[in-house]
């Protein structure tokens, strides 16, 4: 099923089920007023979403129209966000561009930090930057979001606590990101609020194309209109979800709710190189911090600077047929 | 006024009122269900709380007993809990510990990380421990509430923001800490789910002990039923909250309901060392990670162990008469 939260003034919004082609909704704040509601006491709640689901797959209950800037991200706030950093293509490409090293532990121990999740943005909401110095970035995402999850769960058991599926653009602010590494505590300011897409679906609604654990389908792109990113999802992933879920559950519970990212997603090129642009017929990226590494190893410096009040950017996933299953991130950067 | 969440079998409990002398308590969930529901519509539900909170001091209302023990953390799951690091001392003695060099913007830009907050551990709750090796160890501090905090706002504006004070044993696995911060993301499952005291209240509580954003009285933390700190939340504080406060917000707002935290309390000495043990007539510390550095300068290892199932530690703070303003957090460490 497909579900998304309204804006309706309130601070997590109202829950609707949404058709599978995305244009039309049914209120649910009958079953459960709030997403968070609904995760709260899933086992009980889905079944009942479910079921609305199907009679607005067959019309036998009255709809509205469903407007994607009229959503809030599913969970408006949420009690746990948390990144990993899935794609080693980024994560090498990244760190790179930082003069890093990729840690030897990356290959075995997933990367992840703690998010703030107080006060996403919505999938249309304007980016708000301070300065432009901070060198603003997005970065193109599949996340999840699970229900109550044990401590210590493992990755087997963790793939069946991943309840829905969405997309998310992770802002992060390149600018500050190495004085704030360099103190020790990881991300903090660099990571300001990330805004996700209009539509969280559960696995089954990807079909073939959820294997594993990760999505088979390329997510796109685009920067000030144009095609930026064509990377697919499915590919050059080294932890799936249920992975990361479990690497964030070994010390503590998480609470239902929670949300889980996958990283930027990045692929690499045929040839195991670091991948062209689309305009050169590559797959592209899902953030500009790569392009700026690729074209420092071709020219010597980076071209592509990073965001500015102006700048536009467009995130959104396609099934195998082009039809739209989150719904699209637009976000347009401004001054705050 | 002195607020605390009972537990009622809920995720975020019921909303009572407590009496100064913290004895006795009255349900407020005639006027808000949850002390989420509260900070959300503060500037309208606190007046009601306050007058209650005068009902229940005059007597004039039914109350019943309050036993810290029924209590949840004020709140039991929260969308933001970040944790500075306000006392100099201890980042001196732990950076030691683990050979790590005091980064030079400690001392003009706060050390903070972005903690887990959905699943908080309630204040006489087990720690429940995976693995021994972990390096399982407390940290006594404060922490605020606010109620929304809009970006970039300034240290002065960010202190009328804070509404509430309580105290938090964060807990840490000093274990895996080396390994994450390695990693460059910062703290993730070396910083488990938290507990914090039973009661949280409004700064006037505080009265005198107020001062500048900190605490002015001794942090008391016992380990195994001896005294082991007692520095003052008031001393060698290198930031006060609302500083804290304004570095979390500086890219993005904080959602009401946020907490952030001063990080592990810690005292010199007065001649400017880093502090005796409490048995050698010192202030001691607020976690064994201190003690164990304090071992290795003077005998060139540590002798006291980090903490295993079994063990146990209690974490409060009295006013200036003696008594207790927050409650008590205790905790058992168990077997996972």
């Amino acid at each position: 099923m497909k579900l998304a939260t309204l804006n309706d003034g309130t601070r997590d919004g109202k829950l609707v089920v949404v058709s599978k082609d995305i244009t039309r909704y049914c209120a649910a704040d009958n079953i459960a007023p709030t997403l968070q509601a609904a995760l709260d006491n899933w086992d009980q709640v889905a079944p009942k979403l479910e079921a609305l689901y199907r009679d607005v797959e067959h019309q036998t209950v009255p709809c509205e129209r469903f407007h994607e800037r009229e959503a809030h991200s599913p969970l408006p706030r949420a009690y746990q966000w948390a990144d990993g950093s899935a794609y080693i293509n980024h994560v090498e490409l990244v760190r790179k561009a930082r003069g890093a090293e990729v840690p030897e532990s990356f290959y075995h121990d997933p990367l992840m930090y703690q998010g703030g999740s107080d006060d996403f943005l919505p999938p249309r909401a304007d980016i708000p930057l301070g300065d432009t110095a901070w060198g603003c970035d997005m970065e193109g995402e599949v996340a999840v979001i699970t229900d109550d999850v044990p401590m210590g769960v493992s990755a087997q058991d963790a793939a069946g606590h991943i309840k829905l599926v969405m997309l998310v653009n992770d802002v992060s602010l390149r600018g500050l990101i190495p004085g704030e590494l360099a103190k020790g505590f990881g991300f903090f300011q660099s990571k300001p609020a990330s805004a996700f897409s209009p539509v969280a679906v559960t696995p089954d609604e990807l079909g073939d194309a959820w294997q594993d654990s990760v999505i088979k389908l390329p997510l796109n792109v685009d920067y000030n209109g144009a095609p930026f990113g064509r990377a697919n999802a499915g590919v050059d992933a080294t932890f799936n979800l249920a992975q990361l879920v479990a690497h964030a559950a070994k010390t503590r519970n998480l609470g239902a709710g929670a949300i889980i990212g996958s990283g930027t997603v990045s692929n690499q090129d045929a040839d195991g190189g670091p991948g062209k642009p689309v305009s050169e017929g590559g797959l592209g990226y899902s953030c500009i911090a790569e392009i700026r590494m690729i074209e420092t190893i071709a020219d010597g410096e980076a071209k592509t600077r990073f965001m500015a009040p102006g700048d536009s950017v467009k995130v959104w996933m396609d099934d195998s047929e082009g039809h739209s299953i989150f719904g699209a991130i637009e976000q347009n950067v401004v001054q705050a």
